[in-house]
């Protein structure tokens, strides 16, 4: 935001008291506005593996996520067997191949099935790292504390850790992929986790082959960005 | 993180080309990790009021979030109306009662009934704003793309644009909490908003009156973080 509201716990100039928070300053936000910016969706990553060590560290800070009740359901399975990994991707071919089928079923004309076509959707082949995402849907910890009426945000806590470790990685100039269509039900046993355990996310992780600040899908014309003040209502 | 791996995109001390994406640096990274630390669940708000733009200008950042096929499907809504606040405190008195109840059935003594009625769950009394988050669950932004297999994702997408404000507000000093203990078909009739939308998230936002790095349910002894190496798995 360009605006500097005033905060009322760090007057201007004052220096903060032991343990107040830090003031984050007009810099700061302006870098985090870039991080957002150009926290991609990242589909084309280089060969080159990751220090050793930074899958665990961005775990770790994926751990400091919000989450209901204090329950931490997230659970993380790092994919290095090329067995599981040739599954994950004969999943994603299925169901990719599934998902052109039905573009091509919906579309008027033929155009945006042939777009769908081109479309690069997972770097599953070339990400040196993956990292499925899953949740424990029920949870010890937390003690069911804020699920009782909305049970989905013991899952929408994982969707927060897995947001952190993305601008984390981001901010080390590490590129994330989302990949989503996949059917959470061969994974699970791919990986052979929990049978209870839902899948949140397949992520590939590694350096991205060229970085952007703007969506791949928008570059590639399959969807604009909305103006945000369209989705924004009084009440 | 600690570590600092090369970035191939960015040899130390080379400028970055024009259209290159910014080399965040280690302070930046501290400072990050520093705004994930102390970006706590607010419950306890002064009753000064946010500069005029502000939820605006949150609002606009949120849309910089990743969305599944970039379907952007969150709608917010600015919650002013005094009787309509008035609803959802009532629907937030009610479902906490029968949370109560429900702890102190489930409890094997009291304790921790007694806790949970001591805990403060909720500003929505103090806080200078109300923004519901919703979310559409069937857009037609995307055309489907990524969420044939897992449309969980739609939701998960307006959560990612809840964490971006989050992250924005505790940038500018503002404390967001979100309260989940509600009747999501109640809050969504009395905010009138379209009924197939889905409530994601209430959200209190103001300057907080106690900032912290520690969650208050880890404070007054509800939970305790988990060590994160617990939770990853090599696969």
């Amino acid at each position: 935001m360009d605006a500097q509201p005033p905060n009322p716990a760090h007057p201007a100039g004052a220096a903060p008291p032991l343990g107040a928070p830090p003031a984050f300053d007009a810099a700061f936000r302006a870098r985090l506005g870039d991080l957002f910016a150009w926290r991609r969706d990242v589909r084309h990553f280089l060969a080159r593996p990751l220090p050793e060590g930074t899958v665990a560290a961005l775990v770790a800070r994926a751990a400091s996520a919000p989450s209901v009740g204090l329950s931490q359901p997230w659970r993380f399975a790092r994919v290095k067997d090329t067995g599981r990994r040739a599954a994950v991707r004969a999943s994603f071919a299925r169901c990719n191949a599934q998902a052109l089928a039905a573009q091509a079923l919906a579309a008027q004309t033929g155009e945006r099935a042939a777009l769908y076509a081109r479309l690069k959707l997972a770097g599953l082949d070339e990400a040196p790292e993956h990292l499925a995402v899953f949740v424990e849907p029920d949870p010890e910890t937390g003690h069911g504390l804020g699920r009782a009426t909305m049970p989905e945000t013991v899952a929408y806590s994982a969707v927060m850790a897995i947001h952190t470790l993305w601008l984390a990685a981001a901010a080390e100039g590490i590129g994330v992929g989302w990949v989503s269509i996949l059917d959470p039900a061969e994974i699970t046993a791919a990986l052979e986790v929990p049978a209870h355990w839902r899948l949140v996310a397949y992520l590939c992780l590694g350096y991205p082959a060229a970085p952007a600040d703007t969506p791949e899908l928008e570059r590639a014309g399959w969807e604009r960005r909305l103006p945000p003040a369209d989705l924004l209502f009084e009440r």
